[in-house]
């Protein structure tokens, strides 16, 4: 749809203050604009984001790149495009891109071959199972 | 499919070869045994993941991280639990699978999000009307 | 693609007239246009989708929610809008909109995580198990 | 794979209890099971379904078919069988189950149709553009 | 699910019939069997099979391989299975099984790569603009 | 996005060249301008589609057909429009079409199906098994 104008709640302000003050930015992105109609889901979706995203043992920028490779495979050409240009703000370069394209690429394919061959699990993936043998 | 014989066609023992090498280890997955009846495509599948995976700017523990979470979109559940090995043989920590986890449900959440909204997408994301604009 | 002309076939008009009078509308929806092209397919999805919205145990209202459900999760752009469109005409309150979103996410939260754990069938859920247990 | 010895940490304990008087019932299904070794995840997920399910202005016993008809989407065997079970054991009656799979079917058929067609959006539709037309 | 029982209905033993005479076969599918249980599906559904399998502009062997595409795209595993093992009985050769097998493979790759750079339509692919032009 | 201007590396041009050539045409698609920034997958992936679609026992049309289903399956809009053109060139009649989405149609339906049933794999579908039992 054509983006709508955001919401002017009490909550959608506050969470967008958070937005632009946390990415450093003045520019809100259309998604959390749309979404600013729900805000409570905006309030929960953007502060579940922040959380997940924020580093852990997993740096942020493969986090990012992990993002994108859900997102191609879920067919979302929105966020395809919003977590690209967040993966190249935080430095992802154009080797890394054509890297992580080969991967998604990669997986597919696997993905697709072990769905038409119907293969069976390996007794060594299964933990539990790998348990029982130790006994 | 119960898992068949694997081939033993000289092409698919040439890869059998090579990947308890490139392993180091005596097991062949299932997949590769199902794929081997098609022994042209065993060879290339092959040696396209041994290159696509290995090391370059993104280091291998991360590609295969990647590889998991389009195995869990695609919901393909033998590639989900041989890289979910592969991954925690590479080192992939407790901490990581979780985390690794909560970026792939955070991402599934706002693709539906975002497909459920419709949201259109941002100029800024477009790298060529960005370069109209600069103009 | 850019919507084409509606054929003017003798079965496509007829189709349009029943459209009409059944949603006591002059609108003929985009979808409707492009398949009368192909005029025997627009008979019959028209006709079968009659049949199975038209109040039975379920009440319209949920059937057009089961609806939006089925079209988020397979990501129809087009599907979400209209029933959206026709599910408010049917007197969808923003509230309930928001349920059903929630519900929505929550499915698709769980189904990932079934999905990433590879959780096996409890045998309560399983009919034809229940039986033989019972006998 | 096979489901593996449920946690027994403090948090899943909490967890498993508050499901069984919840449901009132002695049985844990085999997702919270598997899902307790990740025990925080397990504990955010079950009080997030809690509220998500508990009745507003959808019944609950539509909430359910919702959620069957999201996992017959994607595609998660188990989240089909325990959600049936569900919805049965909430009162869904055999022709209410019929008539939710004729509704998933032809959600599914017109999803297809759209897709192929490539249809384009009405102005109708289109909240944003309505309002702009009303001005 | 285990197999359940099939319905001894008078409507499901006319439809059983009906595909034993058709199919020279005394096996009835487990599909079938479970589809039972709902016997207007099961009579409705069985029809229409019949009535798109059957020879027309598109010769029957290449149908069969339509469907086994769709089925690995959707991941069905029964139904690759039951649609690989008609296609074989339909004189499909393993040259050809193979083939097959690497076109739904290429379209896979491209479909993730046209989604993951969100390719514009060419203006010649669509058919009105394409009328408009000849003006 | 918005299609970027072509790269016009040395690879790219190639590869043009060859398209050109190919197919008879000074018409190159979007999806190669958008892949040439990514000069090497442009090479690998043209050179690859090439070789697959080149007759073998499966007629040049008829993978044609089978990449338009995987990519109605798939969603993705592009390539639905890209090949549906490219079969029409050659020679895919309008009654062809209308079978491809009838089969396309079938196939989603008994795929939905048999999910929502989660029926189990047939003995004689499995060549592993009928081995066995041939013994």
């Amino acid at each position: 749809m054509t983006t709508v104008k955001p919401s002017n709640s009490r909550l959608s302000q506050k969470v967008f203050d958070d937005i632009k003050e946390n990415r450093k930015t003045k520019h809100i992105n259309n998604f959390w604009k749309d979404l600013s109609h729900n805000d409570e889901e905006l309030y929960n979706t953007w502060n579940e984001l922040k959380s997940v995203m924020s580093e852990g043992e997993i740096p942020y920028l493969y986090k990012e790149m992990i993002y994108i490779a859900v997102s191609i495979a879920n067919n979302c050409n929105y966020c395809i495009h919003s977590h690209t240009y967040a993966a190249k703000k935080a430095g992802m370069t154009d080797t890394q891109q054509k890297e992580l394209l080969r991967v998604i690429l990669m997986a597919n394919k696997t993905n697709a071959l072990a769905t038409a061959l119907g293969t069976e699990l390996d007794d060594v993936f299964d933990v539990s199972k790998e348990e029982e043998i130790r006994k």
